[in-house]
């Protein structure tokens, strides 16, 4: 980096440039939106959140996903001001979906802006991601958005695409959202630019269970275990909460905390399949990279959603995002 | 990972079991093949190296790049029975391109498959990838095949997958060649698997100038410095060697090597852009992540082509590969 104070500016202004025909940064409103306007008045989708997880969410706007995103400090959620630009930058005539990660910032932020937004005569509706199972069912309202997150973004993405309306949309959006779990492994602590060395110590031989995307620790910490153990600490929870069995269909999104090789990921996505295979359950679809990270991060998280036909459907239609993108 | 022994077969099983549709794992030749055999016959491309470098090769087979690749173990070149096995697979009538890194052991068992091909009557051309200007023009031949490889790759595909006869395939695939440069740096050493331990020691404020992807270390080593001056030495010698000024425009790949998080990668692409604007060079395309690695490096491999609107429109058109996926 160059200085820690720029971090987030540097990042948005390379992200921008290096995709100039799909997306363009606002640096006034300090959010990135879709380069062009929708040709024909569409449901608007906006999401924000810390930045330190990317590509989330800067990299999901454009063509069949976000219309904007608001990009907060280093693991600080965006502010009012950048949540009310990006509505209005979203705003076609048909409302606009509000994407929150269960944190408690972006939850009050949001909020707040709704408000206003409602009163200026803007729709507004809203979908809280809670996809991590790490917390147990009794702290249901602890468990954060994760993976979950950008499923919601593509699919209730091209819901908006093709022409749904607002209530349409939000309710793709929590059909994604009730049929997705996420666990998460990490093995280091991510160093935050301003503090320059590791958030806390992890010994080489051990690692942390419940990982989220704040660079916090996780609930529980193991000695080392080999791959195949790792895949079954990920998929436990997920397999029962989700009831996965014979003839349920998933998409699976397998994504590094941003330094786990694709090697690692694709090895474990193998393990993975095949103890769902064992269980009966295909995976239909899969993403496997580094989509929600948590700045240099080595671990990896483990989302599940149990998709149906038009869940599929919209999972496959075209998308021209940065960090998603076909049928383009 | 489970086992050292296994890395690389359940990375491959595991890359193959996530894009189904695309690619397959053909354990007993132990390529990675296009799942479908094209429609009308056309020039077949393959290519091999060692593993490690994820996704490069076996993220590149598909549509509109490889037929086929080869995986070697670990920073070790695949054997002759490989290429043999993944040439028979590529051939289709119209001969197969071997697109050939310049390293030892590739040149030399690509160069007997040829024979031996050429000898069962199969059309084989050739060409040597070395892209790496870390090396001086005195040493030429030490010139490594660096990112200009994914390049050669998308677009001699896209060549391919036109109709274009192997000549022209080959005529293609030698001017992408002539018209890269790459030039790469790394913070740390990866680990390998079977040592399990960093190859070398590196002290936390330097970093290795002139790195490959074999987990070598660089020609020099630095004190850190800020993310502008990385930048500099990364573009020197492309800029000179390619005498990039005003009127020229490019495709810039800026690939990690492995465990550089995105948000560092879009940083470098946007002061690298801003560097090329002051010469007046456009970079008309550029794809920013993972693309050629080294395990677990910490590091950067910037890459360079002179495009014109032949090489842009090849770019530019369809592939539907594990890594590259675009129009289709």
């Amino acid at each position: 980096m160059n200085a820690s104070e720029s971090v987030v500016t540097e990042y948005l202004r390379g992200l921008a440039a290096s995709h100039p025909e799909v997306i363009e940064f606002n640096s006034e409103a300090r959010i990135v939106q879709r380069k062009l306007l929708p040709v024909q008045p569409k449901v608007g989708l906006i999401s924000g959140g810390g930045s330190g997880c990317e590509p989330m969410h800067s990299g999901y706007v454009g063509f069949g996903g976000l219309d904007a995103a608001c990009p907060g400090e280093i693991f600080t959620s965006p502010v009012p001001a950048q949540i009310m630009a990006a509505t209005e930058r979203a705003e076609s005539g048909r409302g606009v979906l509000y994407i929150i990660k269960n944190f408690g910032g972006e939850v009050m932020n949001f909020g707040l802006s709704a408000e206003i937004m409602k009163r200026k005569g803007i729709e507004i509706s809203k979908v809280l991601v809670n996809d991590d199972c790490s917390f147990p069912i009794s702290q249901f309202d602890r468990r954060r958005g994760l993976g979950a997150t950008i499923l919601v973004e593509k699919i209730a993405g091209a819901a908006a695409q093709r022409g749904d309306d607002l209530a349409q949309v939000t309710s793709i959006a929590k059909k994604v959202v009730t049929n997705s779990r996420s666990f998460g492994v990490a093995f280091n602590s991510c160093t935050t630019p301003k503090l320059g060395h590791p958030n806390f110590e992890m010994p080489e031989d051990e690692f942390d269970i419940g990982v989220g995307i704040g660079g916090d620790r996780g609930h529980s910490r193991s000695k080392m275990v080999s791959a195949n153990k790792i895949a079954e600490i990920l998929i436990e929870q997920p397999v029962l909460e989700l009831e996965l069995a014979i003839g349920k269909k998933i998409i699976l999104l397998i994504s590094g905390l941003g330094s786990t090789p694709s090697i690692e990921l694709y090895t474990l996505s193998g393990i993975i399949q095949d103890k769902l295979a064992s269980v009966g359950t295909v995976v239909a679809r899969s993403l496997v990279g580094n989509f929600i990270t948590s700045l240099d991060s080595f671990g990896v998280i483990a989302t599940f959603l149990v998709a149906d036909d038009e869940l599929l459907e919209l999972f496959d239609s075209p998308i021209d995002t940065p960090a998603l993108r076909w049928g383009n």
